[in-house]
């Protein structure tokens, strides 16, 4: 039981603030007896979402009951654990960290006292403003003993000065901008809000009555973590809206902020989320098999084989092959057991050819005309490795086909991302890209194939209500991306 | 670091013997300056072959240097363990456990010493004449400390009165009936062996030179982990071929027993081995699309998506969508993170729904009629689950579709099977059976149908050199199955 | 790598606030290249004094490196951890949990960062006021993470408004009433503080120059840590005193209160402190048996052996035996491997004589008259257990002699007890103490005994500058009991 | 949960037989419903001899329940392993390792399987010819998993031809020299056995009858086990004594070899048992304060104070201060949290003074006239070191007086012992010595002085029934010593 970290922040400059992406799954329950375990379960539907720290906290005869730790859900937590959490509310967190770094300390919910009680927050997303708030803050004297935004959130909690802890609530997610989906846990009452652009997915769900209690609502960052519960999807928390929930079953709607421009991710869609998610009604396998179609329709090539970058790329490249009418094959294969603690192998095994996480098939690629589908090229290096890979598997050509646009610029609302420097197509022609990749041709889908493969309703945008920051550079909300924090407007952006 | 177990033996009857299959996986490599980590590598690839135990001996002055563990290829060894395993020749284990129950001390490698040196000793089969050759060992007062065939070749060995160390091991092999792939490590030589008929995959591959060591040979249970150590695949082990290889690099080839009736594993095409791997020649996953192909021809259905089962049988499902025209679709989808420690939820939440694993994607099969596409019905419980799922998820059909016939006799060659009562095959007809699973149809593979997708070349028997023991109760060996455990001979059982 | 606990404040009344004391060990260094690495051999001196759990944090490169975690400072630590903790300064803390419960975001040392800088805060003891500091922080907007008096510290730091960091922490200082020693490590400084009455021991000592450094100094709870990492002692911190100092050896003295009343804590001469440690220039063996001697003289009796209950009382009952010319034998035997997780045996087992910690020793007590010498009887249970060990394992009589005063009040400056209404000698005179827990006979030694034996020098009071508190219910300084947390007046208290 | 380590056997030479002791102590109980139970808090109080490794075996519906593991008993053992620990008879097994190496593969107890059933066998001692032994039933045939002599008995007892397994045992025991206590559990039974001259002590005590069962027998290495679980002591295990016990608490005294000139070893007392033991009814604690009173008689020297060197000099330092109307100081402390996995300082902090176990306690020793007593010196290292520490910390002489004569032999028969050439009594004079070691003075105690002081009865020898090998290079049984393993006979040996 050990924590061990750098606490790493610069006194002055972006420094800590400068954490450019926290990729998180939340969950929630409340009106369930057993509503620790429906975090359990629904928190490992969303562990690809974060798998470096995990955490529960549950209300039950007026104070909290948590438990965090390092790892997975699984390894987390016991039933003895899940036991020593009662009540019939409780959130829960899967954290990604960005840094590399272990910081157990910045594991979530935290919990916090102040003077309307206590809270129990856990977070996804970014707070474009955070330093700015941070700054104000300990201007007037708050300390701060994480890098999380959700100190922030909780802070700003404390120095609102309304009448009841609903109020405080209220008064500080008024002040945040950027994305970010909240769950809050008090002692009487569950709190879910989403920011004014609902940059992040955030759904609501319910599940039917059971024992002396009725209806059940539970919340998370993504539907498939309904299923993996047995609840019912209910409706997306709105953009702007605050939710809160008291253990009678009550509901009350509030809007703390103007719904503004409507930015959901793309990246959502195109590789982060579950397959069998739904965002706004879209399950993601369909949205994806109808990217590789699309992708099909724009750069069709004539080749034996397709294959797609195992796991998130599958669907895409099996669309593409139904469209292309060429067979779908596993020409990569991704090794199950391989983890974090990993050893990595020595340069000279390295250059023996040691592979440990993928590997290409030769029984199918050997001599093969192969397309190979993904779903982004970031920095580029791992297309580079894959496309060799596959040559020295024998494939006789290799086409990349990306079932997204170049990916240009960084994420400022919660993907976790590298500096533009580092993003190769922000550097690079695609011709140069295909150069530097080593593939015989290279072609990515247009924005507009994108959005429409996608098929969010049409709402008199071209990009019906997505975020395409990262493939334009403008971005539906203010990025704060100057030095000093400035706010920099991303609609008034010229790419 | 603890070992728990039931030295479970009973007295009497099978009880000890017992052991209807362990399957393992097992590397070796010599010439090679860290051939430690070749067999981490090799090891990891070859993990879905067991994940209970793992263990690693190199041989390096003079001595043995050995780790075994419980757990994962990855949890076992930190990289300092590896460095503590020196020396050019080292073989290593995986093990799955046929009983649940741990055992650390049935992980191998296992060491001996005897008159003649010491010997370290990797396995992956099941010795169909274990009880019999114990029997005999404990009444010339040979005593046993696990419930390993390794123990037994040991004994054999020792109780061998020939010259050297390598006739004795060649007078112990050739006693053992069964399914195997040994591979026995001294201190100056590597000996593989494989059982006459060629039950288990066994193969051998060479490494280019490297340093001032010549070409390094390395031999693995399947050719994936080849791939991931960068070697080249040279050939099978033969059956009833024992290698003998010194660390200068001289090979040498024994027949310890005629090679008798070839009978490949069949279930290792149809789901057991990696889709990756090659086994004599033939591409798995190449020969699981084309089982699903022929599954298309032989029972094809009018429906609107086909689907199957994560992750074996993805390739069959495949096949079977591109021969029938139908769209593929990720219908069921695998929890990439469930794990062996993962808490089962209370009665209460699995009648909620609650779903750990495997859960249907309502957006794909919603109001669809399904084929979903199996590699075996064993039990008849998880397909009875997964048809359940996906009828909830709201498919309108379910068609079942098996990429193998009836399996309806138990292995007694080293795939762990339940008893023939368990086998809902034997128990039930083919309707009773979908009845029992609730689908709309259900159809298997014919065995003529898989033996020919499989497509080993043809060798004057119909079964092309397979065992189809498991379908036909017709086995390449004895089975040495009846009660006292008397050989029966395979060859003249009717089905 | 796990967080568990309740978050367990009430609400109101107490709740929170009432945590009686807080047992730890704190040291520091700063001028020493290897800081952290004797942050590890002195904080293993002081292990004694926390065993829950344990945190070091250094400062280089203009930032902190920090680890923390539950256990034992051999478990928490390897070497490569304290290799991640570089630096020529660095404070370390050893924590004991009152509440039984585990918590490690209570582990120490803290880090907050605040608009002057970082601090990392590492305390022994317990704030009286810190109830009402904590409500009137959260009244201006503070929000608390953690139970600790370190953050109420860090919380009055952030709130000045001074110009400097160590002006900040001067004139947080000031407001803060109780038993403290703290340290405090900035990227720049390290500062040493200790309460106006120096309740608690805290020393600095300097070790020679070595490498292109000077001296280097260290602090530390108990001297003992000095000569576990061959430092010389230098003096005392004392009451009221913050010393300042930074990496180049510059060392600056500050009085930030007026020293107040003595009040050593007297349970530190008597059990609390290592016998090899010296307080104020006594050494702490010496004293002990000095107690012992004292005991002899005030309450001698007629038996054929002493005894001392391991460890804490070996010493004074050494004295005692001295003083009578009684033999001294090991009548009562530790187990030298019990620890935390022991498995407490079964009431059959317990009634059956199972025993973990402690035995008699038959071969010594058995028909024996013992005079069994003890420090303390806090509730009872402890003195009646191992007066029963002494009767089954054959002793004719069981005198028991407490080398301190009965123990009537609980100590609201640092040391664990339990309520009043626990503490037996508050409830029951010592006649009916002794028929309690059924010794023959039942003496404690006087407080002026006590006082004299101990031998701090004589400063015109008669506790010579102790705090008696527990004896007399006479504190040197407000205890703020009563409910609501208003101070009570030590001074002033009658008996 | 992992076994690591070296299997270190060389080919030839003494190799693999060289191991010159075990210390190990063993627990067994029968007729007791919670004999699992028994073994955990029997084994605990062992722990001091054999911290390395431990396990335990229970019977239980015909057959073995077993855990075994690397560690502390406390560490090794959870609540629930004891429960799945079920039975009323079970036996186990504290290890201490000679090699420095961990190897989880020669913890015991080990579990055997023999044409006449099962047998799990926990040892504490050496047999002198096992090399012998071995050689024999390799060239026989058998093979060897372990270093350990436990597999040679289980060997020679599947070997044996006799009708009942008691008899194969009884067979098998009659063939082994050197010095052992043996527990054997059965699927029925429980047997006890010791060897011919008793170097080892081995006890049998009851408990009450409890529950429908009658008196439960248990059996020790040392009696503080039988005080620890609540049972009274019986006997001892006489040499050459083979006890049969069943679970109906029949109990048969068999005589497998006849009593030979009796060994008991002499370190057992002067250091190695616990003080709260008893070896042939005398309790160690007082047999070593009167080696201390004795060591005063013969060797008393002007001073100041005496200490003891903790923790196993502590009785003996008391004897020599009462004795000698010298007062008793603590003049060394012992860090009572160090442990195997401590960090070593590096060499500039043990430059420093870095101390991590041992510390002198300047309080007392400075500026006086000190008389360290210590058991034994054997290579001479630690008393350099101490006595260094003493004058560090201002002691103006130190006497050092030995309460056992200088140890010149290595021991064959259990106690772990450096070679001959590393004893530095077996180089140097005593004067030399006390140069060597830095003392102003240095005496031991003479062997007649320590053989009385002890106080065995006399027997007709004057060694009273002691093995005094290691003072006196007689021992009283062959010690094997020459290469080639020939025996050689202890009692015509000169000096």
């Amino acid at each position: 039981m050990v924590v061990t970290g750098y606490y790493n922040e610069a006194r002055s400059g972006r420094g800590l603030y400068a954490h450019p992406g926290e990729e998180c799954g939340i969950f929630g329950a409340v009106g369930h007896e057993e509503a620790s375990f429906l975090n359990y379960y629904g928190l490992h539907a969303l562990q690809h979402r974060g798998q470096e720290s995990c955490g529960i906290c549950s209300s039950y005869g007026g104070r909290f009951h948590h438990r965090r730790g390092m790892g997975l859900v699984k390894e987390v937590f016991t039933q003895e654990d899940l036991l020593s959490l009662p009540g019939i509310a409780a959130i829960g967190h899967v954290r990604y960290s960005t840094s590399g770094e272990s910081h157990l300390v910045n594991a979530q919910p935290l919990i916090f006292r102040y003077r309307g009680g206590e809270l129990a927050i856990a977070t996804n997303g970014t707070l474009t403003n955070a330093p700015q708030l941070r700054a104000e803050l300990e201007a007037e004297g708050s300390i701060f003993q994480t890098t999380s935004d959700t100190e922030v959130l909780a802070h700003l909690v404390a120095r609102s000065r309304a009448e009841t802890l609903e109020e405080d609530v209220f008064a500080a997610l008024n002040r945040l901008d950027g994305a970010f989906a909240f769950l809050i846990l008090t002692n009487e009452k569950l709190i879910a809000a989403r920011d004014r652009h609902g940059f992040r997915p955030f759904s609501m769900g319910t599940m039917a009555p059971r024992g002396k209690l009725g209806v059940a609502t539970v919340f998370a960052s993504e539907t498939c973590a309904f299923d993996a519960v047995g609840a019912t999807f209910d409706r997306e928390v709105e953009p702007g809206e605050m939710l809160v929930l008291d253990d009678q079953g009550n509901r009350e709607s509030l809007q703390f902020a103007e719904p503004a421009r409507r930015g959901i991710c793309t990246m959502e869609y195109v590789y982060f989320a579950r397959p069998d998610s739904d965002i706004d009604g879209i399950n993601l396998h369909s949205a994806r098999k109808r990217l590789g179609r699309r992708l099909a329709r724009e750069a069709l090539v004539e080749a034996d084989v397709v294959t797609g970058v195992p796991d998130s790329s599958i669907s895409a490249a099996i669309g593409y092959a139904e469209e292309s009418r060429l067979p779908y094959e596993m020409g990569l294969i991704k090794n199950r057991y391989t983890g974090r603690t990993f050893i990595q192998p020595s340069q000279g095994l390295r250059e023996q050819g040691v592979k440990m996480k993928l590997s290409a098939v030769r029984g199918v690629v050997e001599g093969k005309r192969v397309v190979m589908v993904d779903d982004s090229i970031v920095r580029g290096t791992t297309s580079l490795r894959i496309v060799r890979l596959l040559r020295e598997a024998g494939a006789r050509e290799v086409h990349v086909r990306i079932s997204s646009p170049p990916f240009k610029n960084p994420c400022y609302f919660g993907i976790d991302t590298p500096s533009r420097e580092e993003l190769i197509a922000s550097r690079l022609s695609v011709e140069e890209m295909r150069q530097a990749i080593g593939a015989d041709s290279l072609h990515f889908l247009s924005a507009r194939g994108m959005v429409e493969a996608i098929g969010r309703p049409e709402c008199g945008s071209p990009d019906r209500g997505h975020c395409l920051g990262c493939f334009t550079n403008e971005y539906p909300a203010d990025t704060y991306e100057a030095a000093g924090g400035q706010p920099r407007g991303g609609e008034e952006e010229e790419r």
